[in-house]
């Protein structure tokens, strides 16, 4: 069964939920930026989040640089925003 | 000591020892793309990278998607190229 894009209702709740995230890509995904100490606090958040990842099979797009970490969440099969997206900005809303 | 920027003639001999890097910023970056079979195999070489950016204190701006990671390096405190993303540049040549 291909995945479902969430609905403009669907979207907006979730929104309301996620802190810190916004949409971009005309919608098609969401986007939220972090700040940590230092390298060391920015990777360990990052393997955190790619071990939960790849055991639900799905991937972030991100950026790093030191203490940085720009996330783009979107899924490409089902183009656009899905379930999947926002489970995963709420892991990591609640590992950041 | 504040760290030294490469010469220009330092710089083309280093990025003729350095296969698949190209200049970027107006030369004061190097840059390569690199894929991989998967997400396991590119975040694993990323925690390569990492813990060897993290011990030498020199760290890489960096873009992942799934199997593709995009590196940038520079030298901040130089403003440009030096012989750290040299070294840096080689680890990652070794281990991709």
């Amino acid at each position: 069964m291909p995945i479902a894009c969430l609905t403009d209702a669907r979207r907006d709740e979730a929104l309301g939920e996620l802190a810190g995230w916004a949409l971009c890509r005309e919608g098609h995904g969401i986007e939220r930026e972090l700040r940590f100490a230092d390298f060391n606090a920015a990777f360990g958040f990052m393997t955190r989040v790619a071990l939960h990842a790849e055991k639900h099979d799905h991937h972030p797009e991100w950026f790093n640089v030191y203490n940085r970490v720009c996330i783009v969440l979107t899924t490409h099969e089902a183009g656009g925003l899905s379930e999947r997206d926002v489970e995963m900005a709420r892991f990591i809303d609640a590992i950041a």
